[in-house]
């Protein structure tokens, strides 16, 4: 059977590899945890990340990367977005340029700005690039709960390969050909995700919390739009899907970093208790900057921007969701 | 200051009351229930559907509807959709034609499918018609806490009027011209949030919720296009906005009800234990037979017809919602 690689054992990472090995594919797993890599062997559990679920037999740990890429026709990165370069670069020397890298990271590069498709490319210009992308909980995926995400890729045919490599009846991977739109989708939800936290944290109910994700998804959709998205595409499940899952969990760490703020607490403060990687910080970060380059009004990104970089009470952002004017809804509608 | 009626007690009605009353107008609120009328009057509280707020003396209770709408500027629909011919044949005899209807209740008139709007036109055809919807739960409208609606009218003019009236901070009222999307979508989300309960009921999880919930938008817009609406309206707050506050709420009686349904409840079982008006099996019915006459796809509510006309077993809607086949996700994406 067809052997795979899953760099990264985290929740996310560790779906997956169960995902493909219910297939039967040959799993090799990847982490530069020693000791956490030794557990998972000894114990067929990931304890921290997917506490409970079974590892079977095919799904192989090891630290050693080069072995892990070895002979894989398929490379899953699940690592954070922020490690994406180094893990490119590190199995450069190893790489074969058949070998198919498929991203189940969400986010933009801290400082470029760039798409992770983007950094691949930089890295590893040769190799075949997908991404996954989508609503979909790590946990409800390892217990087999159905599931829908999407798969793009500037190649459709290499796109539907990794369709037919994880399809299974409770994993129902769909085809887009709109990669920008897709990686936008994932990592620019964050934004929205954690102005979904500081609305909780604030105290402000459902019915706010609604109307900041309908008017969050379009300020995204427009600024994807101006980055070469196709529009249609934030309609989808790597879109408003994903953003519907992250915003009404608690297994968001975007949502819950928003919280926190919501609640008063300062940047550091935030960052020091939630301990993780919150892409929604960063993704607000390049938001902001892109959308003032290319002249896109973004009023909830812009507001969050305040809060975590100019120092603005948080209460002002509960101003900018509910706007000052009354207006229309939406400027096409009102010019028909 | 200006006198407006509110008909019907229930907890939305009882709100909007709370809402203008707050912005210092008479409010002349009816019920037929002379029990409940009695009650708030001595109480201040409505107890049933909103214990625990207090109603300011600016609002008074009658149950002589000719009494309510006497000087009323404006005549607030607050009823069950299903009662909406009923209560406008009931005050046509004393209507004026100078007094905006303004329509709260949302869904479709069992038998002739017609939009509110539509049923309000045949019975009293020279009043000026507006309708107010989008995500807002009653309870925190009364509580308030921040909510965005929008209103739409034929005439932008009386949209505006009511814009005026009923705005507030905590009370963001848009405009859309686009009436046959707002009611609509205010009609239609129920059936996806019917499904949503299903998915609950079957012990799905929050992956799959937002995948039916994406994929139910696009399938109401769908219908709501070719019956006359904006698609835009369906991205906007009166659709996935309400759609959202909907499927993940349990104030949500459609999909209270769906849950039993999904766990393998019938019909008759379950309209006996929600005890209500289930809109979603209404709007679920009026769908089916628009969509086969127009020719509109639309796997979600077909499946949903099935489950609750035909006997199919609820499992099969699993199946409806996952798809068969490996697919684009969109085809006018696939198409690009």
């Amino acid at each position: 059977m067809e052997k795979i690689c899953v760099l990264g054992a985290g929740s996310w990472g560790s779906a997956l590899a169960l995902e493909l090995a219910k297939k039967g594919y040959e799993i090799s797993m990847w982490t530069k945890n020693q000791e956490q890599a030794e557990s998972i062997k000894l114990t067929r559990e990931n304890k921290n990340y997917l506490p409970g679920i079974l590892f079977p037999e095919n799904i192989g740990l090891t630290t050693d990367i080069e072995e892990a890429i070895k002979g894989s026709t398929v490379i899953v990165l699940a690592v954070p977005s922020q490690a994406i370069r180094s893990i490119c670069s590190k199995i450069k020397p190893f790489v074969k340029d058949e070998q198919i890298l498929v991203d189940v990271a969400k986010g933009l590069e801290k400082g470029t700005g760039l798409r992770l498709s983007e950094v691949c490319k930089e890295e590893l210009p040769n190799n075949p690039y997908v991404t996954l992308s989508g609503p979909s909980h790590a946990e409800e995926v390892a217990r087999d709960i159905p599931t829908t995400v999407v798969v793009a890729s500037e190649d459709l045919n290499v796109a539907k390969k990794i369709q037919d490599i994880f399809m299974s009846p409770e994993f129902r991977v769909y085809t887009n050909p709109d990669i920008v739109g897709v990686e936008l989708g994932g990592a620019l939800k964050n934004i929205i995700a954690f102005g979904a936290g500081i609305c909780d944290g604030l105290g402000y109910g459902d019915n706010a919390k609604a109307a900041l994700m309908t008017r969050g998804i379009s300020e995204i959709g427009r600024l994807g739009v101006a980055m070469g998205a196709n529009k249609l595409t934030f309609a989808g499940l790597s879109g408003i899907g994903d953003l519907i899952v992250t915003c009404t969990s608690m297994h968001s760490r975007n949502r819950r970093a928003g919280i926190l703020i919501g609640q008063g607490k300062s940047l550091e403060e935030t960052l020091e208790e939630v301990k993780m990687v919150v892409e929604g910080i960063t993704a607000t970060d390049v938001a902001h900057k892109v959308a003032k380059e290319l002249n896109i009004d973004m009023p909830i990104t812009n507001a969050i921007y305040s809060v975590l970089y100019e120092g603005l009470d948080p209460k002002e952002v509960g101003v900018a969701l509910m706007m000052r004017d009354k207006t229309h809804e939406m400027e096409e509608v009102a010019i028909k």
